[in-house]
Parts: structure tokens; C-alpha cells; sequence
């Protein structure tokens, strides 16, 4: 386990490269310590000066008169190794490397980030030797509780509540700058840079160690400690939802990350050199890991704020007060679709808004106090309904109307807020005069966004999150799995010496062996052998092209179903004689024959290892519905029963499953123990990179893999 | 036709309820004509003051020394009847009417309001006389090319290129101090208020008979006059969408409009009063008008500053150039989601790129100039790509890191956009550092988002009405429908006496009136008579209940199919009759007989009529997939064959109608037949309220209206 206490909380610091010319990082950062009132004390290393900023400059770092507890590295790239090597002599274990040029910088500097790599190795044997190295081509980090700042970049001294981790320092210069404007404070900032040795997994490790709740909770915050993470990889998928398991049971953890799109991977593979991988499996690892995702740059900034100054709502129930109805009208819009609700006032709070409010005035959801709204008449209505405990969350749109009074109203929203504590987000639609009034609501800790869409969504992702912390504090389904015995195991092993795909009768028999039910099969060397087959199975039968080559069979012609006569039996058997004869002649091409499973409903079930977060469980419809429906429902395997019933009642194909218009339904328990028994062949055998079963028959007599394919490593 | 000249640019104004208590309304109003610098005649009408602001008051209307071109209405809503009556005897013939207190305000305002619109259409005999009434419960209306603002509200005098028309005062407020917040003009900005007289159309018209492109254009600017409009209903769906067309021809024309949710149409309805369409009707009308929809405030605004100040990008080719990795590639993956292009650069260009940048520098899409690029470097990769003719639009990032020269560098780019005219969108990201880079922005006339992901949607929306304009201005299609002859008119005059509800053997006799396609039907009396049927048509067949009663006849068991013999037929007959047994005794219930239609393609061609945009034509995939795949594709009838076939294409049935995976396609010219046969008979039948035909069944024996429904007005 790594301790970290002596990187976030040293007692003393070196920095390599200090200088006393402005425009160099080695002054940047020194300006920075000493700004930030760190109380330790500071070693500043260069080679000429003698004193900078009145400290007592040393030209190496043996000559140092004591162990320095941090050490950061400022100079370029090419005699970094050099002077890591001397920090590591001297005794000092943690390391800040802002120098540029490494694996971000082409292939030399990938050579240079390999040898770094190797000393950090070497010089760490066990717990007691580990070296900690952040970066490098970072930005350094902030922790404001101490505090020290070793960044180079706008100085952020600024205490609060939020944590922020970044891989990349352009984001956070922004994230400085936005968060100034806002005056909005931080805990600890940490940027990670090219993540050589410390990487998310390491420092969210640390802040679910470090509660520092007590510490930053100041009059109108949230009363949580929220972490926004902006990662254009991450390092180890599984380690990344244990730990952010944890962490979301109590606080809220937001990420933004590129790569949705094939061009942003691209782009972001020049950038970082970081392979990632696929998006979609990220969104379902997210949800398992309680995380919310952001959906932009505005996103991350929105739920900064809100995860920061606001309690989190009990529940989807909003209420809105607006002295425009354009605008509440326009939420309401908003309020659908991010998925919360209007609510409903009683008769007692629509009474009371009744008895306060001018006749024209809406008494309903969203409230509408009226154009010539003055302070006091929005307080009535919000003080009606901030005792409503069917209300879970406000939001007060304010337009800049002739008699509108902008920061009276922002004051007495905020008294309020102080007062009872329950959720709430503003929108004070304009520009120069309702900025304000933002002002003022700024200091009384509570968010205002300019567009009133902003503050719905962004009260939907703060209830999104109650839901998962919610879920993640209830759900403690034990999830181990049984893994079988490596009986297929070795039958991969048998058959894998030089090929990846397997063909049909191979999956059909790792298929059996996992308990899984397919239908009677064989291979026929000849016609001889497909008519014994008949006498033994009885029509009708399939006959298909049993080869590793041939992955989309039907596609091909190499299927022919519904083979009820000798007649039948032969032509098809001739014709897909015919196909393999222009095949290679490797001699694994045959014919497989199988009894033909009576109709039913076609399913796809199937997996695919991902490179971060190992291998995620497909379900939905088969067959020809397959890709008109676009069922594609994702887990992360292991999944526990409940999970396997929820992916199933989500799916599209479940209307058919239940039974639609009438028709009649079809045993879903069926599909559980089958998606069991498939995900558990998956875990048992690491060696499987892509398998599926398409289609999955489910009839009167049973659920049937019919046919199925699978990819080796 | 409305001339409104004398309402935009009067030569005299009569304010009725001039006042000078600065909180009044009638005193903001006189204020802010007197400010904009109006160089007519003003007459303040007063009943105890003899001057105001210097000006010489009148007690009476009566009693003006001239007939003013515009009277303005500011006092109670009780007193403005009357004193419109004298305004109208007076000769004036345009009218704003501020005053709250109509149909807004309940039931006795809706009376009032009711009188108004009778005292208007009274006095309005023709042309001449017609009396033009904006309001009431408006904001009223800055002409800044005149000048006149007679508005209460912040003076908006800043000249520009924009045209507004906002049907809510309060959204006309915010948006007043966006545009003083960033430095944005306007021409024309007209509120509705209730609408009781002057619509959208007729400002719209207004706006497509003044062409104002010579007087608006600044340096800097886009050489277009787009229109901004804020609309919580339509009047006449049909007049805007022609007026709109003629408009995008030319200019854009974008709408924020609330009601995609039933929550935003209740409280829209306590709002304004007005009844709303549907919302998925009005995007299908909005594309054929040209009109880009905004999908909220932030959009509006977004589109407002990017079409006033940004020429059209030619195509959807984007190049992005950042200072940070990392909003480059989250910036990739919007362009992804918002259809743009990144370009892919030649040689030529890379070539360039890659003598001015650093090596570490990325030289392809997105360009990554580094963290510590200086203005000079940004220039280097501008200058480079404003000039390739494959990339239609440039996107800055500048995250403001240690280094960047934010001013200096959004000073370079000002000055770029003026010399090449290509448009350019930043998005600088931060807060209060890189706020002084906007300012010069603005100065320069280039729009610039703090989030990234803000100027690809702006962006994808400029190109997206772009497209809007060339199909408008290619799309010279007659769309001239054929009318049939009344004959299923008088069929259906014939059964609606008392009822809506067509039963299925009416609704196939009309459709056969029309040419379409239905298979040998009968009523049965009895047995006997579908005895005879099948000698006559053979089996198979199908028996069901004809019912105008019985809409869903598959759900409710009233359908049965695959009678293959005289057992099967009695069987079916029998137990239809005891579904019938316990109908009501109407006499309207009996049983059908159909020839039954071998297997094939099933479809759906539906109809319903919107009360705002006429008839409205669906098709999709039918039967079981309907409702699983959610094949919903619409149109407004009429619809041109040209639209048909792109409404077919751009189905998701039809990759089974193209041959799915191997299986034989359709032909779908059948599909475009029906459609045309089917809208004749909706457009010429105008007492259809709604229709389907479902399934519509296509196989190797033509297209086949197998059941069918119909509602009537």
C-alpha cells in the first residue's frame, strides 16, 4: 500500500531547477510555494545563482543538509534521469516531474519514459523503498488544507470542498481560471500528466484514505467532499471501480473523458499516446463504478459547482418559481427530459401560494410570480414551498424585468438557503445586469447558470447520483462467482495451437460443456454420415459450414435450414459441398448437420473482452431483428442474478419476452440461467476474446444455442 | 396585404399614459423613445400633468393637433377599450398596447380581450382602413434603424444585424442584457405579447418585404440578417411555413419553442392560453420551412451571435487549433455527435504545419500548437489552414496557461477573420483571465463559446441551415396535388351522421374508391353468406368484426386468421358472433369475411391532422415490428414523390425492404404509389381527422391494404 502522506504533506521541499528569471517553470513554481504560505522549508537547486528569492540556493542534491520529504524536478527532459537518480541516493521518496518531453513527445521521448520507468522499478522493492513519481508533463498539484501549491500555473489558494484530479494541466489551467471567476475553492488539485508510475487509481486511493470532510466544510456548502476527474485513460478498470465504489457510497465522483468517437481516439492517441478502450463499454462501467460522466466541458463545470455548493436533492420531485413563463415553460421541457418530475403541490401549499401571489400569478408548477415580481413576492413562494417536503429540489428563474429587483431577490435566496438547507439552483437568464446578482449568490454559496436548461440538468445528475450512492450502499449481493473446472479450457488449449476462430462444432461442444443446451449435431465426412444422423434425430435438419474461416455463415450461403426429405437432404448437402470446394483446402472445412430447433424467440447473447475493463455481457433480440432493433444491452461480467434480470427488463426485446399485443410470453428464468451458465464459461476461460451465441432459441421445448461463434486472444 | 411601415417607422407617436413617476411604465416608455434618439413628433397624453420631460401633454386623443402615425397604450387594462376607440376615430391606424390584464389574466381578461379583437376587426373594413394592433401584454417593439424604441424595458440602441420577434416580454429582457453583455446589435426587435391582432406571420412578412442587408453590415459581420424567434405557438402553421421558406431562401430564420414535453403544455396553456400542435409535427414542419430549432436559451443565444457575426461555412469541413490537447480531443468527439467533418489535410498543408510547429506539435486534425504557444505560433497554423480549400470553418481553443498571450492572440485572429472571411469560432476556456480575450473578440466580431463543445453545435447549426438554404433554393419540385373527385366524400357524408369512427368494412370500400390495393371482402349475415364467399375466392381467409366500436380488433381477440377449412370457418364464425353477442345491440357489429394475403413485407401508411400544420403522413415498419422498432417517419401532406422516396429511404424498415442480410428486397416503387394513392385521398377528403392502413402488406402479388381505421373530424 502506498503512502502518500509525504507528497501532499511535506515538510520539506527541493525543487531542481529553481530560477529567478519570471518567465521560467524553476520560478513559476517557486513563486507558488512561497505564495500559497507553505510553512516547511524550501530547497531551491541551480547550478550558478547563490540565493533566489532570498533562499539559500544548492548546486546538488547530496550536498543537501537534510532529506527533503519532496522533490520537484524542473528542468529538461533529457538530465532528468540523472538528477532522479541522485534524489533517490539522497533518501527522498517523493517526486514531482513537470519537465515535458517524454512518451507525449515521440519515440525518443517514449525511450526516455521507459528508462524513467526502469528507476522507479528498481529503486522500489518493497513498501518501505517505494518511490512515488507524479508526472511527468504534469502540472504539479495543490492542497489547499496544508497548505502547499507545487504547480506551475495560476495560483489557486483558494480552500473549499472539492478535489480535482486531472491527467491533463491545459484542463486544469482552465479549471483555475473558470474556478476564480466563480470563486469557487479547492481541497487538493493533482495533475497527473503522463502517469508513468502514480496514476487516478493511486490518488483516488488516497483521498478515500484521507476523509478531509471535517476540514472544508464551510456555511452553505454540500456537506461532501465531491472529486471531478478529467482521465483520457484510465490505467486498470477493474481497480478503478473498486475504488470508486467506495468512494461514490459517500461522495460524489464525476468524470469527464474524451473518446466517444473514432476521431478523438485518434486525436488522442497523438496526444497522449494512451490507448483506450471502447466507449461504450465505459458508460456501463461508470454506472456500475456509481460515477456520474459528464457530457462536456460545460458539464464538468456545472456539476463542479453544484456537487460543491448544494445538498444533494432526496429525490426527482423539482419545483420551479419564475418571474417570466417563457422561461419555466422551457424547463419544463428540460425537467422531461433529464428525468425528473414536476411536483404536484397539494391543496395546502397551492392555498398558501394562492393567498401571497396576485391573481394572475401561476399556482402551479412551475410557479409564476409575474413580471413585477419584487423580492418579497418571490420569497412567499418559495418559502411555501421550501417546507414542502414533496418539493426536493428549487429552482428560481429570474429575467431582468424593468421592476425586478436583481440582487434584493439573490439575497433573500440565500438567507433562505442558509436557513433550511434544502437544494437550490438558480438560473438569472441575462448578461450584464443579472451578473450581479450572480455575485451575490456566489457568496451565499449557491449556483446560478444563465440558462435555466443548465440548472435542470445539472439538479438531474445530482439526483442520478443520490440514486447510485443510494443503490451502491444498499447492493451488497455477493458477487463471487463459481468458475468451473478448466475442462474447456483444455479443449481450447487442444485447438488453439495456430488458429484464433473456432468454428461451429467446436463451440457447440465448449457450449455443452458448460452446461449450456444445444441441439443434437455432428460432423459428416459424407452424405452417409448426415443421413445415419437422420435416422438417429429424425427431420428436420440443418446442415451448415462448420469452418474457423467462415464467421458469418448465413451471410455466406453456408446455411440451409429446413431440410425435411432425403431429396432436400442431398441437394443441400451437394451445395455446400460445392461452397468448400473453392475454400482453402486446410481440411478444416466440414459439414455439420444439426437437428433444426423449432421457432421461437430469437435472442443474442455474447461477450467481448475489453482491454480496461475485461469482459462485458451482451444481450438482446436475434436474428433478423437483431440489427433493425438495436438491443444492445451491456454488463460488465461478473454480473449477479438481480443485474442479469435488470439488463433482460431493460432490453427492447423484452415487450416479446412478456408477451406483446396479446401474443403469448416466454419463461425469462430460462434466459437467466443461460446468461449464468454463458457468463461463467467466459470467466472460467481466459482465453476467450469474443464468443456469442446468435441466435439463443427459446420455445415450448426449452432455450437453445443454436449457433455461436468465438475468437481466441 | 398589411402595410406596417407607419407602425415601424412612424413620424409621430402618442403615448397614452405618459408619466413621470420613473417607476411607471408610461415614463420608462417615454424615456427610452426620447433616448433612442426618435427625430419625430412625440405627444404625451396625460389627464393631470401639462408637461413631461419637457414635452407639452394632452388630456384628451381627441384633442392632438395632428393624427399620430403609432399611438402607444400604457395604463390599465379596464380603460384601454375605450380609449382605443378614440384612438381608431382619431385616424391613427398602428397600435402597441402594453397593458397586461387580457387573456393572460382569466376569464373576465379574456373577455376583454375578445372585445378588443372585435373593436379591430370592426374598423378594419379593407386595406385601408385595417387597423394594425401589436399586443396587448407586450413589451412593444426598437427599430434601430429608424431610430425608434418604444419599449419598456433597458434600452437596446446598439445597431446590428439581427432581427428578434419574441412573443414573451421577459425572454425579450434577458435577451436585452445578453446582447448589452455581448456587445451584439439588432435592427428590428418586436415583441407579440398576447397576439390578439399581429402574429409571427405578419412581422415575418414584414420582415421579407424590408430588405435591410445594406443598411446592417458592419465589418466583421456575416452579411446576412437572420431572424431570431421566440414563439410559444403558431397560428397558421401553413402561412409560416410558406412565409419561413421564403425567408431561408435567403437568411436564417432559427425559433426557440417550448412544448416537447406534456409538462411544458400545461404550463404553456396557463401561460399564454394558447393550444400548442404536436411538438414531432413541428420539426417536420421547421425542416421544410428551413428554420434551424434551437434546443434551448443557450442555443438561442449561441445561434444569435454566431449567424449575425460569422459568414456560412460552405460545407461541413472543420479544422480545430488548440493550445491543449485535451479540449481538442473532446472537441473531436462533438464534432462526431453534431455530424461535422474534421479534415483530413493534404500534404501541402501538413508539409506547411510541420515547418512552423514544434516538433512535438500535432500537424494533423485536430492541430495542437503545445501549452506554451505564443501568438506568433497560433498565427503560423491559422494562416495555413484559412487558406486550404478544404476546410469550410476554423475553431480556436485557447486554454489560458502560463505562457499564453490571451489578448494578443485573439487580437491576431480579429485581425485574420477581416482579411479572409472564412469563418472562425473561439472557444476560450476559463473565466476571468481569459474574459479579456473575448473582449477583443467581440471587438473583431467573432464569437467566442468558453466551452468547446458550444462552438461545434454552433457550428453544425450555421451548416446545417446552409443545407436548409440550398435545397430551398434548388427545390423548385411542383407540389400541386392532383384532387380527386368527391366520391368517397359523399360516402363518407352517407355514414356520419352520428359517428366518427369508420368500421373496417367502410374504411375499406374508401380506400378502394382511391385506387389502393384491398383484398375480395364481404359482410356476413351469416354462415351461409361466407360459405359462399370462399367458393367464390377460396381459402385461405380471414373473419373479423367490423365495428366502428372496435379500433383495436387484434388486441380485443376480434381477428382471426389462417382459416384454412369449412370446420375452421364455422369454429371462427361462432365465436365471433358471441363477441358480438356482448356488443352493445347498435346493429353496427358484424362479421367480415377477407381473402387472406399471403405473407410479406408488413408496413404501415398512417395520417393524422395537426390543428396547426394540416395533415400529417406516417409510414414505418407494421404489424409486430411497429411498435418494437419505433419506425415512426413523417411528413406534411402533400408531399412530393422526390420526399416520399427520401421519407421510404430514410426509414428503418427499410433495410428490409432493400433485402436484409442475404433475403430478397421489395420494390418499393409500389410503396411510393400507395403513398401518393393514400394522401389524394386524405388531402381530398378534409373531413379525415385520422387514418391508417396497417398492415399494408407487400410480397410477390403487389401491396395490399389489409385493415385499415379512420376517424372523422
Amino acid at each position: 500500500m502506498l503512502n502518500l502522506d509525504l507528497m501532499f504533506y511535506p515538510k520539506s521541499i527541493a525543487l531542481v531547477g529553481a530560477s529567478s528569471d519570471k518567465k521560467k517553470l524553476g520560478s513559476i513554481v517557486l513563486k507558488n510555494i512561497i505564495d500559497s504560505g507553505f510553512r516547511g522549508e524550501i530547497f531551491p537547486l541551480n547550478l550558478t545563482a547563490t540565493t533566489i528569492s532570498g533562499l539559500k540556493t544548492y548546486k546538488d542534491y547530496a550536498d543537501l543538509p537534510s532529506i527533503p520529504d519532496l522533490a520537484l524536478i524542473a528542468i529538461p527532459a533529457k538530465f532528468v534521469l540523472e538528477v532522479l537518480e541522485k534524489i533517490i541516493q539522497k533518501g527522498t521518496k517523493n517526486v514531482v516531474i513537470f519537465s515535458a518531453g517524454f512518451k507525449e513527445a515521440g519515440s525518443e521521448g517514449l525511450a526516455l519514459e521507459q528508462k524513467l520507468l526502469e528507476i522507479i522499478k528498481k529503486n522500489s522493492i518493497d513498501a518501505s523503498t517505494k518511490i512515488n513519481v507524479l508526472g511527468p508533463n504534469c502540472l504539479g498539484f495543490v492542497n489547499n488544507l496544508y497548505p502547499v501549491n507545487v504547480t506551475f500555473g495560476q495560483p489557486v489558494n483558494k480552500k473549499g470542498n472539492l478535489r480535482f484530479i486531472s491527467q491533463s494541466g491545459a484542463i486544469a489551467s482552465s479549471v483555475f481560471d473558470w474556478a476564480e471567476y466563480n470563486e469557487i475553492g479547492f481541497s487538493e488539485f493533482i495533475t497527473l500528466g503522463n502517469k508513468t508510475d502514480l496514476n487516478e487509481n493511486n490518488i483516488l486511493k488516497y483521498c478515500y484514505d484521507n476523509d478531509i470532510t471535517s476540514q472544508t466544510q464551510e456555511k452553505g456548502t454540500s456537506g461532501l467532499v465531491p472529486i471531478g476527474m478529467y482521465l483520457e485513460s484510465i490505467i486498470d478498470g477493474k481497480e478503478f471501480i473498486n475504488i470508486s465504489k467506495k468512494i461514490s457510497a459517500k461522495n460524489p465522483l464525476f468524470l469527464l473523458k474524451p473518446g466517444k468517437s473514432n476521431e478523438s481516439k485518434k486525436a488522442m492517441q497523438s496526444h497522449t499516446g494512451s490507448i483506450a478502450g471502447e466507449d461504450y463499454v465505459l458508460d456501463v462501467a461508470l454506472k456500475k463504478a456509481g460515477i456520474i460522466r459528464c457530457d462536456g466541458i460545460e458539464d464538468f463545470f456545472d456539476l463542479a459547482k453544484v456537487f460543491a455548493w448544494e445538498k444533494i436533492p432526496k429525490g426527482r420531485n423539482i419545483a420551479i418559481v419564475s418571474n417570466a413563463g417563457g422561461p419555466a415553460v422551457l424547463s419544463s421541457d428540460f425537467v422531461a427530459s433529464e428525468g425528473l418530475q414536476l411536483v404536484r403541490f397539494d391543496e395546502e401549499t397551492r392555498n398558501e401560494l394562492e393567498m401571497y401571489l396576485p391573481r394572475a400569478a401561476s399556482i402551479f408548477n412551475p410557479v409564476d410570480v409575474l413580471g413585477d415580481a419584487l423580492a418579497e413576492r418571490y420569497e412567499s413562494a418559495i418559502k411555501t414551498l421550501i417546507i414542502d417536503d414533496d418539493v426536493h429540489s428549487l429552482m428560481i428563474i429570474l429575467t431582468p424585468q424593468v421592476m425586478t429587483q436583481i440582487e434584493k431577490t439573490a439575497e433573500m435566496i440565500g438567507r433562505l438557503s442558509f436557513e433550511y438547507g434544502k437544494p437550490i439552483i438558480c438560473s438569472f437568464i441575462g448578461g450584464s445586469h443579472i451578473a450581479k446578482g450572480e455575485k451575490v449568490l456566489n457568496k451565499f454559496k449557491i449556483p446560478s447558470f444563465r440558462y435555466p436548461e443548465r440548472a435542470v440538468k445539472a439538479i438531474a445528475k445530482m439526483s442520478q447520483w443520490g440514486e447510485y450512492r443510494d443503490t451502491l450502499n444498499i447492493n451488497s449481493e455477493n458477487q463471487n462467482l463459481e468458475v468451473d473446472s478448466g475442462f474447456s479450457e483444455v479443449l481450447l488449449q487442444q485447438n488453439t495451437t495456430d488458429r484464433k476462430n473456432m468454428d461451429s462444432f467446436e463451440v457447440n461442444q465448449i457450449l455443452k460443456t458448460h452446461g449450456i443446451n444445444t441441439s443434437p449435431t455432428a460432423k459428416c465426412v459424407n452424405i452417409d454420415a448426415a443421413k445415419l444422423f437422420v435416422q438417429e434425430n429424425n427431420f428436420p435438419v440443418v446442415l451448415k459450414i462448420s469452418s474457423p474461416q467462415m464467421l458469418h455463415k448465413s451471410d455466406e450461403g453456408g446455411v440451409i435450414v429446413g431440410i425435411d426429405s432425403v431429396e432436400k437432404l442431398e441437394e443441400a448437402f451437394g451445395s455446400l459441398q460445392k461452397i468448400i470446394l473453392n475454400m482453402d483446402k486446410s481440411g478444416l472445412n466440414t459439414i455439420q448437420i444439426q437437428k433444426q430447433v423449432a421457432k421461437g424467440l430469437e435472442l443474442i447473447i455474447g461477450s467481448k473482452k475489453d482491454m480496461v475493463f475485461g469482459n462485458i455481457l451482451m444481450f438482446g433480440a436475434g436474428g433478423v431483428l437483431a440489427n433493425l432493433i438495436e438491443d444492445r444491452n451491456l454488463g460488465l461480467i461478473p454480473l449477479s442474478k438481480t443485474e442479469i434480470i435488470t439488463l433482460i427488463k431493460n432490453s427492447k426485446v423484452n415487450k416479446l419476452i412478456e408477451g406483446y399485443r396479446g401474443e403469448k410470453g416466454y419463461d425469462s428464468e430460462k434466459i437467466v440461467d443461460l446468461i449464468l451458465k454463458f457468463q461463467n464459461m467466459i470467466a472460467s476461460n481466459p482465453k476467450i476474446s469474443e464468443a456469442d451465441i446468435n441466435p439463443v432459441i427459446l420455445n415450448d421445448d426449452g432455450i437453445w444455442a443454436v449457433d455461436g461463434k468465438m475468437i481466441l486472444i
